[in-house]
């Protein structure tokens, strides 16, 4: 009796929150952007796509993708494209090293699990496209860089090329019409600015209304200030926000990230039908950022907000017990704090927007602390079987 | 015993509902604005301004106002800007007419009231402003005409100005500095377009969070966005909006009445710290609107929000029945209806977005039939006393 071999690899990768936002692109089949964009990435302790990549003679006849236990459409031309360019490079090395097994044709089997609701802003579908380039890159033992993948994985999802790096990640925009100049690097490791750290409002787990792809596509036909954006704002924001990062000036880097959110959204809402993202409950969040930066008469905090109602609040380290303290103050009943936040104790908040807070109290229904963390990361914990077959289905 | 002489005059103003919205001031104290604005003139019949300016000898040492029954101050640049300017016109005629009454130096008494509520974004400024300029202009028998008379109403709230006239009205921005050139100019009577009519949702009755000056001010200093509305939008859209409002084109005029409107709350969105003024069932009224465009297959209604979160969808006779009804039959609980709509039946609202049903109900706390209307009237109806005390007080 002979046995088919399994090749598989298992990796884990991060979700990365922009300070400086993705939206627009100049080519839709590339994902090539209108912008540059800066993200931090988030540690992988708290979320993370967590992703086995295996092929087999024995898989039948097609590729397969199961996502959070749900079959996805392979079919899908943004997955195919990654397959493609993965199958690609690895039958180069088949061609220039023939002891190698011939393994590029085989059918492929991606297990994917994430461990926090997709589609509700948290930029799952970054972590899942960074982790699916880097499993496959992994499985077909691939020379690359994590810069080569990450055009790759632009190609997925336009923000996943950023969740191929920790610490802080450029998007460089670039200029070529084929997208081989439109890649992430590294700005600085997370080990420059070990203090940052990142508190999550989740706000709503429901899908979002419209999604990114098709906003940006309203947006680039009908709104006037998303030319303003795109050629004065966001460079401005970049050149700001990579000096900031590289001086760690918390005050210049809060400042730029909290514009450039409430930039990006209003670039939304001037899309005609308008785009709304943001919902009463952001809005208390936002002011509370201000209350609390107003309180300790300093920039302690900044908010931003992707596509969809969750705050992420970034802040320092040294400043944890006070930020956290009063946001706990104000909503310690919601779930998330037992990971994290059980050493922080609640504090008053004294003179804070009441409207903001009862709007906070019923509208959150959950905080993840987290902080800034690595890239994509190998790891021997596999989601298939030894007979090939998804561990959870 | 000699008797003091009390002179008197009464009158009502409309408010108007900006179309192309003013949204920056190029100098303070004038209040000259940054782009041209579009309004229309709301019916007197659900909405005004009702005041009468009284001046005597008997009224002691100094001018006073009485709004809504509560004493305003008058040391207040904007109104002491009004007094002096309609003064000085006064004392010009008296100069070159010696055969007529010396009121120019009298004590002016005030007293105004406004059947909707104050500051929330209702216009109640606009509106008195205007019927105090056009009380003491009656007051002083000036033959000043309505543009004339614009030029002061201006300098007490920017919008006043276009409450000056009827039907469809344009503030232009001018150029000088003396703000002589920054006028309203009737575009339309309201009998051109007799068929426009509005709906305004009332939604919250409470004040504002930010008032308009501050935010202004806030937006100039602060939005890379201001700059383009004010250079590109704006007046792109003045010129659409007056060729829609000759032809009576409410295609284009429902564009570019909501797409303004868009464009006006991006700009807030984009100052910092962001200002907003429309909420959850602001956006609400949105989604409602874009579902009675999407079902009747065509642009029947038109949503405009001002600093405030209530909505006013502009809408013509002729789609009253579907329009209102549908709206009707998701709000027909609240306040308002009786006014106007008792005949309008109720409509099924199939495909509407539930969540926006859902917000609307529990957020619209009244709602007021109107249409377009005339400028101010004299009125015999007092509001002092012949004794020269407040009706009510």
């Amino acid at each position: 009796m002979s046995e088919v071999k399994i090749h598989q690899a298992s990796v884990t990768a991060p979700v990365n929150i922009a300070v400086v936002k993705y939206w627009g692109k100049r080519d839709q089949k590339l994902n090539l952007p209108t912008n540059s964009s800066i993200s931090v990435t988030l540690s992988q302790s708290d979320l993370r796509a967590h992703t086995t990549a295996s092929c087999s003679a024995s898989f039948g006849s097609g590729d397969s993708l199961i996502l959070n236990s749900k079959s996805e459409d392979v079919t899908n031309t943004r997955v195919q494209a990654c397959f493609r360019e993965l199958r690609a490079l690895r039958s180069n090395i088949e061609s220039s090293e023939p002891l190698l097994p011939k393994i590029s044709h085989l059918p492929l089997r991606i297990v994917s699990e994430n461990n926090f609701p997709t589609a509700a802003g948290l930029a799952s579908s970054a972590a899942g496209f960074a982790a699916l380039v880097f499993a496959i890159a992994n499985l077909y033992k691939l020379p690359t860089s994590a810069t080569d993948l990450s055009r790759i994985a632009r190609q997925g999802s336009g923000s996943a090329c950023r969740s191929l790096f920790g610490g802080f990640v450029e998007w460089q925009l670039g200029n070529l019409s084929d997208g081989s100049d439109s890649i992430a690097v590294q700005i600085a490791p997370a080990s420059h600015w070990p203090t940052m750290r990142a508190l999550i409002l989740v706000i709503s787990g429901a899908k979002k209304d419209v999604s990114s792809t098709s906003g940006m596509q309203a947006t680039t036909k009908t709104s006037e200030f998303f030319k303003r954006r795109v050629e004065v704002v966001a460079p401005a924001n970049i050149e700001l926000m990579q000096s900031a990062i590289m001086n760690k000036d918390f005050k210049t880097f809060a400042k730029v990230t909290m514009s450039d959110s409430n930039n990006f959204h209003a670039t939304c809402l001037d899309t005609f039908p308008p785009i709304f993202y943001m919902n009463d409950t952001s809005r208390a969040a936002i002011r509370i950022v201000e209350d609390l930066n107003r309180t300790l008469n300093r920039t302690v905090a900044a908010y931003t907000f992707d596509a969809g109602p969750n705050a992420v609040i970034y802040y320092q380290e040294e400043d944890e017990k006070q930020v956290v303290g009063m946001i706990k103050g104000i909503i310690g009943h919601v779930e998330g704090w037992q990971a994290r936040g059980d050493t922080i104790s609640p504090l008053t908040y004294d003179g804070f927007d009441e409207r903001a807070i009862e709007l906070l109290q019923n509208g959150v229904s959950r905080v993840i602390m987290t902080g800034i963390g690595e890239g994509p990361i190998s790891t021997e914990e596999s989601l298939i079987t030894n007979s090939g077959e998804p561990l959870r289905n």
